[in-house]
């Protein structure tokens, strides 16, 4: 006794979305087919031109189907200034938190010379040619506090200086809100080795 | 500051499915367009066709491309005996916990009639001519214990003594494994009154 071989392969597909199993494969599957045929028609057409024709913005790398992206054609912002992130979501994220009003680029992973992953994987070539490029004056660093976060903001960190760019990182603590208490040590200990003075 | 077009257009068709909201879809999107291009490619494919041909059983009204579906074809199948649910998922349940070799009828749904859900919206119209056909002997009721199960469980009775058809309905109590003590009071109050003779 099986599933018809079209629900089959509806089944199967719906397990590259993260996090979906068989159980919730069927629960969404079902779902579409007896209540909403129209948003999952809507869902194939978007994913369908999505994935073909979504590339990365030719600046920034920030995925998108044009070949700059808003962001990167914005002449308001300042051009002098360029956030290093890891992700497309860290750039919403920045966006929505702060007056932030400068340029991004998107590393889209990690640096992590383990797993084969290296500087021209993660964009850091074309960020190199950037740098080298003159109209940079300062590269923020806004990656992950992580192993391959700290040797991506030490790689960077190389590069800004040798083109003599000027370089910072956002800074790590304990959370706005946090009680101390609860805090992991490791945050802890960077937040106390970075005390500012107070008065 | 926004995605592009194509992106926005499949985060908000993301929204289809059930439970994902606005972070969800975000990370489902990126997740797709970063490292699974081939995944999304299948799954709209997959969403396309099954959206446009999946139909249902003209026998069973179980989900299927094909007029009538894999079950109901297999004539080694007992065809005095039929089981009413109400979900598709229910008959994949009692076909891999029971060795029930009879027919199903899957209601797509439960009867409601402060909804506006009448007998003819979960093909009990089909259920009462499929009963009058006369090759039906025994129906079991394996309908949910909710009000509206109640409900669609007492219309299939009535209709079934009329066409002088047995029917049973599955039994409800206490898990298996289940300790008393954890146990709701309506499930306790089923299983104290439908009490078995036991030695």
């Amino acid at each position: 006794m099986a599933y018809s071989p079209l629900i089959q392969e509806l089944l199967d597909a719906l397990r590259c979305l993260p996090g979906v199993g068989p159980r919730s494969a069927q629960r969404i599957a079902l779902h579409l087919l007896q209540r909403d045929r129209g948003g999952g028609e809507r869902l194939a057409r978007a994913l369908e031109a999505a994935m073909k024709r979504v590339g990365r913005c030719t600046q920034c790398r920030l995925p998108t189907e044009e070949t700059v992206c808003e962001l990167c054609r914005n002449d308001k912002r300042e051009q002098s200034v360029l956030c290093v992130v890891e992700s497309p979501s860290d750039v919403f994220a920045l966006e929505q938190a702060t007056d932030y009003g400068g340029r991004y680029f998107v590393l889209l992973g990690r640096l992590s010379p383990l797993d084969g992953i290296g500087p021209a994987d993660v964009g850091l070539d074309e960020l190199e040619r950037q740098l080298a490029g003159g109209e940079i004056r300062e590269v923020i660093l806004a990656v992950s506090p992580t192993v391959e976060g700290e040797a991506t903001a030490r790689y960077v960190a190389d590069i800004a200086a040798e083109q003599g760019v000027s370089c910072s990182r956002i800074a790590h603590g304990v959370p706005v809100g946090g009680e101390l208490e609860f805090v992991d040590s490791g945050t802890l200990s960077h937040a106390f080795a970075g005390r500012r003075s107070f008065r």
